[in-house]
């Protein structure tokens, strides 16, 4: 298992807490396109598609839909699949090796068992410049991960 | 195994060659350190040093020294690794995951048996953008891998 470097980079966003759900759950919410739908998108937006093909290389696409009707398409890459533990995506590549037209972030997500049927849901979200994590964070990054973990414990806690 | 997506993207540079020398010694080249800095930075350049930690995420850093005693380095991380076949590697991460100061290029090194004894050699480099294409084609690519490939075939058949 490939470990990320353990410094505190100031492009970096964290989010992190503790779910009540046990780890497998919380793994199938965050790789199964059926359950993705479900939570992955902050309300009143909706996930209306998910794809995830889950291996290093393989590709992940996320539609979000706004209130408005109006969608927004996420594709990016895994980079790097612990299953139940670590799951590793960017969109600096559209498919397996195609550049994207801009290297935005690089998500980590981690489980550690925390207590028991609980789960610690970390995400650490690394982003090319600070201005690229400045606008992360300025697009509601916080709040809108908030919001979506609420969403993921209450899937999780629904299979 | 992955594969590349099938388009001929403009940001992309290609080489390719067909080297006397058998597919397993190439990939030995390419892979281990000391054979590495035998072939690797075309003459008047030398490879002073080279790390190789061959898997997806594992990180490869090579030395080029000048002929004035300039050295450059080049940091970067694997992405995918298929022993004797495929090579995947990027610039866009310092380390996994660690995003670097700008993501430049990605290699993909195909190995193919070309007949007995012999390999057809081919690297697609592609870019984020054509400006970068543009400036690695200006930096003299196509005579750089040239003179590299010589040198690969001449370290793959010593060995």
């Amino acid at each position: 298992m490939t470990s990320e470097t353990e410094t505190d980079d100031a492009r970096d966003l964290l989010f992190s807490r503790d779910l009540d759900a046990p780890r497998d759950k919380v793994w199938r919410c965050w790789t199964e396109p059926d359950l993705m739908k479900r939570w992955f998108t902050p309300s009143p937006w909706t996930t209306v598609h998910a794809e995830a093909d889950l291996r290093a290389g393989g590709g992940n696409t996320v539609v979000m839909r706004g209130p408005d009707g109006e969608d927004l398409v996420h594709r990016g890459v895994y980079l790097e699949v612990v299953p139940g533990e670590r799951l590793v995506f960017t969109d600096a590549f559209r498919s397996a090796w195609e550049p994207s037209d801009k290297p935005f972030m690089t998500g980590i997500v981690t489980l550690e068992d925390a207590g028991p049927g609980r789960t610690r849901y970390t995400a650490r979200i690394r982003h090319w410049s600070m201005a690229d994590r400045e606008a992360h964070e300025g697009m509601g990054f916080h709040a809108g991960w908030g919001k979506a973990a609420e969403q993921l414990e209450t899937t999780a806690r629904s299979i």
